[in-house]
């Protein structure tokens, strides 16, 4: 009987609670702990609750530490103070400080002795190395990505702080027309904007102007102005009942040639129906790889460009190439 | 500027063709010349047609050797002989057989200090790439794979057989309404034989019995009996016109929950204009990884599992991270 890899989550919002989760599904883990800075009094699995400061007691007993705190302000932070005492991995998704983040995690794993996973999730992740294969596979092409349908986390905030909007989700769609000319092999140019609609629901408060709200969210600058928008206005009972889920999803394909009349489309989608338990459950994979990379002496940060997927699997390369080849 | 990576094509039918053109598509490769056991007058592309009984001539002069013969007959005796002189890249797709053929090519490559890149393609190759993905992330699920639209060589051949048929071609088309029975998450059983129909275009021998052609058919078991197959007679004309293509693509689909009522879907499809060259594109990605694995002075046998997709790319890892991921 192998060890269990031992995993340890930091933080308890809805990435954390799916990583706890995700890990039951594989039976060559355990989790030890989860850290939060706030002082939990149990946790869903019951796996005892520590409180993030004390941490450092323990190195010797977590092999990976999955950093489910967000990109904006928790992993600019705890990425390099965690990355010193553990071997790591993270969600962080902002994509133009990923060059600069990679640099300090890298810094710090080498400095510490540990692996740093970087960026890992769907978009930054999965979406990538589809991005990334079908690049080198079709060089002469275009990569196209389309999100949703989906809820858009940063949307559905921008909608609650309309005044007299009292709750409210933001949902993109892809444009199907536009999606459905890429698969069958046009080439066709589209902004975000063009390729995405907008679909709000909306809760008013009590006497809101709603024709007001509608325009108020119409033109709103960076979030909906220029997008096809749809704000539909519903009770507080029918968005409870269907609106609380956190679905999202969405298609990156590359569409490129071989000769001048011979094309070709390589399609990579998902269909979520939770955006955090999903995210936590690729975590939980590259945590295995990490492990490994680990044991085999590696330092420093890396991202899922940098690993063969024979690490993320429980098989031995021998079942793998017997059973999934 | 970097020494460009040399290139030989082992086999000069449809395979060895389609790689031909795809090295022109990597301006960060060059190719040397082909091989063949025929005595070619000439190559697509102008570059040397060497006899295969002069290849161990180029032992200096090739980086990366592209076998593009089929794996029946052709693989299985050149793979070992040519493992022993050059770093390889093979299409090797009798999937019974690959784990004989990885341990021989393995026991090769190592005594010759070389790289044998084995299965490569899109199944095995890219599909088999994401069905360990999405296994990994997703450990309690069920995995799809549909074949087609495509042509089948084999089920073609098989229709070339039958008395009083002079040229025909079979696609293997997937059943529309299972594929989208997973894409909704629903986990349907269903066989080969129920998720595919197999569509025949026969240009019948002049004053042949149709309807003893089409029950032949139908009938014919392991390639026609059980499965819904329609058969057209069409003219030699029509045929030539519109049936001498060789597209294919399919779809792999793996549909999973992380909690009783959260369901995902992870879905990775193509859609190829020409299988040979798509495939031959697969191999050519494969010879710049297997050129990085043998200035790594790894040696041995890997498969598409082994390999980190960074190197696949021409890019570097500075640049994968900041534009792709």
């Amino acid at each position: 009987m192998m060890q269990k890899i031992r995993i340890g989550i930091v933080g308890y919002g809805n990435l954390g609670k799916g990583a706890e989760l995700a890990v039951k599904h594989n039976p060559d883990m355990e989790l030890v702990a989860v850290f939060s800075r706030r002082h939990l009094t149990e946790t869903n699995s019951g796996v005892p609750a520590v409180f993030l400061a004390d941490v450092a007691n323990y190195r010797e007993k977590v092999d990976v530490m999955l950093l489910c705190g967000g990109s904006a302000t928790d992993l600019v932070e705890q990425g390099p103070q965690l990355a010193a005492l553990f071997n790591t991995v993270d969600s962080f998704d902002t994509h133009a400080k990923i060059p600069g983040y990679f640099a300090t995690m890298d810094q710090v794993a080498k400095e510490a002795g540990t692996v740093a996973t970087i960026s890992v999730g769907w978009d930054p992740g999965l979406f990538s190395l589809n991005r990334l294969l079908a690049g080198a596979v079709l060089p002469q092409g275009t990569d196209y990505t389309f999100w949703g349908k989906g809820v858009s986390q940063g949307h559905s905030d921008a909608l609650r702080h309309v005044p007299g909007v009292k709750e409210a989700k933001q949902y993109t769609i892809p444009r199907e027309a536009i999606v459905s000319a890429v698969r069958s092999g046009q080439n066709p140019a589209s902004s975000s904007a063009e390729s995405h609609i907008r679909d709000c629901y909306v809760v008013a408060q009590p006497g809101a102007d709603l024709a007001a709200i509608e325009t108020k969210i119409k033109t709103m600058p960076h979030y909906f102005a220029g997008y096809e928008t749809h704000v539909t206005f519903l009770s507080e009972e029918e968005f409870q009942a269907n609106h609380t889920g956190i679905p999202h999803g969405g298609v990156v394909l590359r569409s490129g040639k071989t000769s001048p009349a011979v094309g070709h489309v390589i399609e990579f989608g998902l269909k979520l129906d939770s955006n955090p338990e999903f995210t936590s459950s690729v975590l939980v994979a590259y945590a295995r790889a990490t492990y490994r990379l680990a044991q085999h002496k590696f330092t420093g940060a890396c991202t899922v460009f940098d690993i063969p997927f024979a690490w993320l699997s429980p098989k031995s390369g021998e079942e793998l190439r017997r059973e999934l080849l």
